[in-house]
């Protein structure tokens, strides 16, 4: 399994999220320290300037690249909700991957993988019939590319579902959220929903080390987690990714 | 020569530029008619469900498709100049090239050759700096991508430098455009720059069978013509393709 | 009241929805027949020029203007559900009663009211919260605007609503819609939802006439409509407003 | 004049230039600092949110509001050139006028003065033709706005051509650009064509005291200045106005 190499759990991160001269996150800083890129596509985030330099970076640093498509909404960040038809979300899919895939190769690098962007992604976990279309969309992509979810306790439902689509998965935990006992983050209306710095670095040390993620409560949940998503927008991703691992 | 079944010029013509709700053109009456399809990626025209149903479209009747990147301006449908950056040019070819080799892959066909639009092409035309800058991009494309440019008295400098880049060019005339002594087009403004039906379809003719561009005065230019432009969203474009070809 | 003009019912008709390149509807023809023209703002579709091409068309032919203002996707013509936040509602309605009013000014006439796009209407009428949001911007805006909303049941509730805005609310049916005993449009996806020619002129006669809207069962609807919504993008608008008004 | 209250040289500066997420420049810090905000009107930067709260931050401040218009070109930040026809240029001035006067007066506040931005100012201070389309099209705006151009020695042929337009100009120096003998910046390509920190002080205080402006041989040109204009997104710009501003 490329995307947990020799079992081991990986780090994700969003990265490519500028457009023309507005920045965004850390990317230059977080890149050695990170497996895995989701670098955008242009609906929500990232152009062909952003693209190319982010996909240059991560090959400098032979970090894997994952596709991260989102609604076409620069305005709102891809953070909002927007109801799609099928057939339109599959094709603003397909237009997404083609795009990073493309410019991946002309950087000599590959994309290995999917992970939807904000509203898009939220949708995904919250809907199964828009899961539906976006692992028919990976699927039927002519490339062979996984798909990367938030791991819950319907992972083994949705890998059922992704098995029919012949599609691989990958799962997510969150580096810096408060899990309830239930496998759900607790809403960010909650206090207590993000974890301040040691809290997140003593939360991926425990995925990385024991493979579990704990719950507010103490409890131990069943989560199966393949990647851990730092949130590179935030001021304590870089303490983060250096509290939990060497530089490249 | 792929773009020139045995020595046969081609015709072509630009397809897929609708966007959303908005409808250009006549490509399904047009496309049974034609070789080439140049397809819009996005940037001046075109979305991720036009071009699939342009692909698609392409696929059924057999026609070659061809990239028709423009520069990133819907309200302007390309057609204005823009002042690139050789890095933000190239870029902006990468990312459009991707995207439509891509989706061609999703619906089962694949591109073969890039005929920039508008602006572009009148820029490339026009400054060779621009032209280089366009045969590296494609050029350095990692699929096999020929370039389309207008043939004129120029065609040897211009094959010339795309020799140095491994590059193979397309030259087209264009069916409904006078051209001068000098091999370039009577200007739009002049009057008789543009052909009414009959001419048109006199000059594809003579083009087809002889191999020919005759000038306003009456002398036969010695233009190399490897394909016949048809502007498709001319009144006129289904009655000249009707008039020099059957359907398939 | 100038949107009765002396209890009068008014025709209205979406208009300016083309951009850049692309045409839309039929204003030129329509526009001699109609009342008062919705003029699209840039978001769904419209751009400066188009903008000013129907504010003059309007100016032309005294008809009065209303802004017509949607979501932030030209892509999906503002068809497609959004989720805005009411900051992010307030001021994407702001902006565009900004941009449309000032043009008014710029080629002499003014806007008198608003009535939201696709889906912002639809979501405006089935979401009490939204309606709020889209009262309270129009109500704040600092030019006096009234806003048009659907003639269902619930008028007298909504006009309760908007009293507390000291907004004026004008209601419209539409002309080539059923309706069903509840006075709710007869869903699309049911047979005989969109009226044929004849069935929509009929409808129209009975509300500039009678003031009377009839269900598909043949009862009489106790809706009030001060105006009549035309649908200018169908084939028919043109012969459906010459059945039922002289060109000015 | 209330851009030179008493005579007093005022200092301006880019504002408002982030989009969605993004953010740009110094807002908060400096604007109590100047005493007129170039607000950026959604082309080239800002949004319908970036907007309200610009204008409501100029508004506690005091701070008199240009509009900063610029070309459609969020990608490119508005820097690159574009050929827009006449009309073109006139219709996207007056939609950028409409909307931000328009969002001025939402936050009862209102705009006096337009400076175009980027390549649209460049290209206004090398071709009078363009020139004469944005003095045309201010003037010919609805609200009494006055137009921000550069301090050059050219300023009283332009306000020859201002006159015939009914038009009062406002100009502008750089406070960290050095300037040559004859009035233009030195180029950005030259060493010491940008001015550090003290030295741009320097200038300010030269030109705010004795209303001068130095070149870089020693030389003091005529130019006349009425505001100094302060990049705001260079990390300098707050310690400039600090050195020559006290805060409100």
């Amino acid at each position: 399994m490329p995307h947990n190499r020799a079992g081991k759990v990986l780090l994700n991160c969003d990265m490519g999220e500028g457009h023309g001269v507005w920045q965004m996150g850390q990317d230059e800083q977080l890149m050695p320290f990170i497996d895995c890129a989701n670098i955008a596509c242009g609906f929500h985030a990232g152009d062909p300037g952003v693209m190319r330099t982010t996909l240059t970076l991560a090959k400098k640093y032979g970090v894997e690249v994952g596709a991260h498509p989102g609604y076409p909404d620069l305005q709102g960040f891809g953070r909002r909700k927007m109801q799609l038809s099928a057939t339109e979300l599959r094709d603003c899919l397909h237009y997404q991957l083609a795009t990073l895939c493309g410019m991946a190769k002309v950087v000599g690098t590959q994309v290995t993988y999917v992970k939807p962007h904000g509203a898009m992604y939220n949708q995904m976990m919250q809907d199964d019939s828009i899961m539906q279309v976006i692992m028919a969309a990976v699927a039927d992509y002519p490339e062979s590319l996984e798909l990367m979810i938030q791991a819950t306790n319907q992972y083994s439902e949705h890998a059922e579902i992704a098995k029919k689509y012949n599609l691989t998965l990958r799962s997510e935990a969150f580096s810096d959220r408060a899990y309830m006992d239930n496998g759900q983050l607790v809403p960010r209306s909650q206090q207590g929903a993000v974890l301040a710095k040691d809290a997140a670095i003593k939360q991926c040390h425990s995925i990385l080390q024991q493979g579990q993620v704990g719950s507010v409560s103490g409890n131990t949940l069943s989560l199966q987690v393949d990647s851990i998503c730092i949130h590179g927008d935030t001021p304590d991703a870089l303490a983060i990714v250096q509290g939990i691992r060497n530089k490249r």
